[in-house]
């Protein structure tokens, strides 16, 4: 059983959240087990909004990069696939809403998990936690949508 | 006239998306002029989603830390003072909404413009446009909250 995001086509595992291309990256790895997803990841010393505590903008990408990989294995699962087997489609996100219920302590190593609460053909719709110590500090709901064919080519910048 | 963020106390200068005292931080910069706050960003090559696309968590971290700062200015102005000039006090993100509206190029200097849209006493909800070329690819609308005594304290990890 692989990390989800280990199973994205080469060409789109850049990710600075969690492609294993992108040697400046966060590499968060997501694992499916049975219908929901799981990742852990320890912020580094700099991911600080104010002392001792982590980053929103870092846990906003955590929140993301979980989401688009469960996104695409609940998908996955739907249509008979093997998640963590199998390769990963790519999904991007359409919209991202994260709400900060407490602060974050930075140290401990934080848990995500999520699950997919709406599976369509084109979108589906995450809902994540972040926990850290076991006490749960962030949620997210995510909508991920199938990468469109637009975004395969490289925009003249 | 200065960034709002160069204006937090030194405390709560450490933030990894704004903090001037943060060394491997991104170093968000915004400005005041009359009742709307600018930033300017210019994502480095490993800020990447897919391949010529800006990360999505990058974003949502540059609309974060733009609105606390808006908050902030915007409940400095409403009170009489000058944002820009006195110090600028410090909010924390409540909740964190950003819709990516398009695919944002990599490549191009990216402009933040955001607004208070309701101040209150304790909560400011602040709207936000990213763009790049001109075009915006991503709106945000965060609530902010004038950051709690309890968050002074270093918590035990």
């Amino acid at each position: 059983m692989h990390a989800l995001q280990d199973l994205y086509p080469d060409d789109f595992s850049h990710c600075y959240g969690c492609g294993r291309l992108n040697a400046h990256g966060l590499h968060v790895k997501s694992e499916w087990h049975d219908g929901e997803s799981i990742a852990r990841f320890t912020p580094r010393a700099e991911h600080i909004a104010l002392p001792g505590f982590v980053y929103g903008g870092l846990l906003a990408s955590l929140v993301d990069c979980h989401a688009m990989a469960t996104a695409a294995a609940a998908s996955m699962a739907a249509a008979g696939q093997t998640p963590g087997v199998d390769q990963t489609p790519r999904f991007v996100t359409a919209s991202l809403n994260v709400d900060y219920l407490r602060p974050t302590p930075l140290g401990p190593e934080l848990e995500l998990r999520a699950r997919a609460i709406d599976i369509g053909p084109k979108k589906v719709i995450v809902e994540t936690t972040l926990s850290a110590n076991g006490a749960v500090s962030v949620k997210g709901r995510v909508v991920a949508v199938r990468m469109p064919e637009t975004m395969r080519a490289t925009p003249s910048a």
